[in-house]
């Protein structure tokens, strides 16, 4: 009988829920209306409901492995408890995996979000290759996940991974995370908004004001058009994501001399305006980037995520799969 | 019957061979007069002697486990051959490995220097009860070595731990590497003579003029004597060191979130100097050191280094003590 387990991906707005096959095949994926914001109950009862329909659904034709849930926050792996979410109010130091576990006699484990992504593009996407990759998952903030030896590097305290707040600007913009100059404040969506904002204010942005003053808000895929369309201040502030890029990417191909780096996330559908700058960058400032091209076949690869907004539930899905192998 | 292993240094300007115990005890060091400029064959011959000598010397009391030489270049791990050495000319695509293994009927595994220095001060230094750490030498340049769960983590082309040339300025002083504001233009004792020159040139570092002019020429630990002192100019130079390696090793606490971070080499003598610096900047730019701070019992810890000139010998004695168990 063939074996399958089921995904969660409780990241952004929506609850997401996916029966995916060891083979890899998505055998089927719920998107339930269940926003995080209406609170933790309504979020379990619905989550568990959709994972009963699910599993009942395929019990008998497959076995079911376990439930790997993908949640925007700190887990404590041994106790299966949120440490920290500022996305998910009332779910911190709350039983979760307990709770669950309780509801649908199942195993459970619960997992960083941004973790399960770079997961998911190791098994399917960009890194199926390569059993050590780390990815940048580049949307509202910066989030990271490391992937050493196929397996999630955690590090002491669950908060390994933590990529976004890397120092590439010393006495750059304010983070919210306290640092100054946080890689977070030039390649996440938000960032490409304030720089967007501030090129306006400047007075020499007109095509980004246009944008601006034709719609409610202005947004990185304003931006994004604009630069491919030759926009010189949009250009500029695409070309600062990939610097920023290139500068924190290649501390990461010198500490660890990983055979891949994938991009992922919203921004990253930008790729095309910004990844010059990041290849000549990390060209300019990562000698192992440069030696490891030199040796030819070995090569250093920065590449873009390839599964999109699924990589964190095709990751969760995969969760209860390696565990149990 | 105890066991031991051989360890060889052939970092800096002698050659050093130690035999040491499985318990860590070291039996007998010898330092040959051999200088590592004086050519490929005169090293090995005298390397090869000694060891010669020392196993001779212990065998019917204690059992050779093999040979860990430290070697400071970019080693082929699978051929044993080093690939990149600026301080061993000649040394290049030779079979270093093979050679040693012929003349001495042993098991040999060579190692980068940073890397096997690491390892020592995990035996039996400052990291000694902890799985993983990252250490980071001061000395002429930045080296660095990272172990993960007790292996030494070499990467996809064994380049891994490359720590000396994070980016902490952008626009910073040029690096031989190719980049600008790499760690080591900020924080090995070149970094600190150069940073003491500009201050005498500038002409607002009297006592530092003074040092020098005292003595063929000003090095670091002229800058730290004077910093010691109360100097303000040298105290400054030092503080420029505590927040360049505070810049980078948040990145390494960020993204790896290892229990442990040890600053060692030539340069971490000046400790008092530089480490308030260092820490505040971790405690400011570091959300990780902070919260795992916060969570009491498991703090990042960032500290000095223990065995000073002997950790690579150490950790290089140790390299075949693990590879038999």
């Amino acid at each position: 009988m063939p074996e399958f387990a089921i995904g969660v991906d409780l990241g952004g707005t929506n609850l997401r829920i996916a029966a995916v096959e060891t083979t890899g095949r998505i055998m089927e994926t719920i998107t339930t209306g269940t926003e995080v914001a209406r609170g933790r109950d309504m979020v379990l009862n619905d989550m568990c409901d959709a994972i009963r329909e699910l599993s009942s659904k395929f019990q008998g034709k497959a076995s079911l492995l376990g439930v790997g849930i993908g949640v925007p926050g700190i887990i404590d792996m041994d106790s299966g408890m949120v440490r920290e979410s500022p996305n998910l109010p009332g779910w911190q130091d709350y039983p979760v995996r307990e709770e669950i576990v309780r509801r649908l006699q199942s195993p459970v484990i619960l997992e960083n979000d941004a973790n399960v992504a770079a997961f998911g593009e190791k098994w399917l996407g960009a890194a199926q290759n390569v059993d050590s990759m780390c990815m940048l998952t580049l949307g509202t903030g910066v989030g990271g996940g490391i992937v050493l030896n196929g397996k999630i590097w955690h590090g002491m305290t669950g908060m390994a991974g933590e990529l976004g707040h890397n120092t590439v600007e010393p006495n750059g913009v304010k983070c919210g995370c306290g640092n100054l100059g946080c890689l977070e404040q030039y390649a996440s969506a938000t960032a490409i908004k304030r720089m967007a904002l501030d090129a306006i204010a400047s007075g020499g942005a007109p095509e980004l004001g246009k944008a601006m003053s034709g719609s409610s808000e202005i947004t990185s895929q304003h931006v994004y058009q604009l630069a491919i369309q030759g926009d010189k201040p949009a250009q500029d502030i695409f070309r600062r994501v990939g610097e920023a890029l290139g500068i924190s990417v290649s501390a990461f191909v010198n500490a660890l001399n990983l055979p891949m780096y994938v991009i992922g996330g919203g921004v990253s559908a930008g790729w095309d305006a910004f990844a010059p700058a990041m290849m000549e960058t990390l060209q300019k400032r990562s000698f192992v980037y440069s030696t490891t091209n030199r040796a030819g076949k070995r090569k250093t690869i920065v590449t873009r995520a390839l599964l999109g907004g699924d990589a964190g539930l095709i990751g969760a899905a995969r969760l209860p799969m390696v565990k149990a192998s």
